[in-house]
């Protein structure tokens, strides 16, 4: 039941909400023991705040529930690939795991060479079409 | 009077905030029309919080202060040299410069290749002696 497409199917739903409030659709969840502790939506637009992304946020949200900052034994689910900044939070809260649905080609931390932790396991391309297309469809619709 | 100098000891002003909590001692502060409009120290300790540099505090605060989200006309004066995260940050918010003390060779996002937006100026060692300084007595008295 607790695969890698139960919860990201989950993060997408985050992604929806984000839709529904005319943001960059994209969603996230943290997972620590099969226990979701975080669930975010990009909000750049809402708070005016570039640095609002999914991630930073559910980085935060979790790290206050666990009473720590580092993210030991969680994995984040993230509909599309973290961007340079989320990609160094990620760094630095040495996070076990880290599940991907659509690759960012173009903004994404893979191709400009970062890494994450050592400790943080990478999977990319989870529910990977669903996750690329409401970001896609997205940016048509604003065209 | 306004110089570069000027500013960047009232960030150092943040380390030295950031140093009584007993945080990594960075400090920063986003003058726009030479008004300091945003000021933060290193909080991550305090907060439990990865994402709480300098920087990402200073970067919101500033937005929340401006009503929007990209840092036009506004310089950062910031103690030691941004990290991958909030290199990141910083480029999302396409600030019009960058004005660093100290290098920071390991962490830094200069030697990882990241580049800030296009739009933005950035000039390095500004009291680049004191603001090494501070970071280095930290961590020798850490030890």
């Amino acid at each position: 039941m607790f695969s890698d497409e139960y919860f990201m199917k989950i993060a997408l739903q985050e992604a929806e909400a984000a839709l529904e409030k005319d943001e960059v659709p994209i969603g996230c969840i943290i997972v620590s023991g099969n226990r979701i502790i975080a669930r975010a939506h990009n909000l750049t637009e809402t708070l005016n705040d570039v640095t609002a992304h999914a991630e930073m946020q559910a980085i935060t949200a979790a790290a206050n529930f666990l009473g720590g900052k580092y993210l030991q034994n969680c994995t984040m689910y993230v509909t599309l690939e973290p961007c340079v900044m989320c990609s160094g939070a990620l760094n630095w809260s040495q996070i076990s795991k880290l599940v991907i649905g659509a690759r960012d080609e173009q903004r994404g931390f893979i191709n400009k060479n970062l890494t994450l932790h050592p400790k943080t396991q990478v999977v990319t391309g989870v529910l990977e079409n669903e996750c690329s297309e409401i970001v896609k469809t997205f940016f048509k619709n604003k065209r």
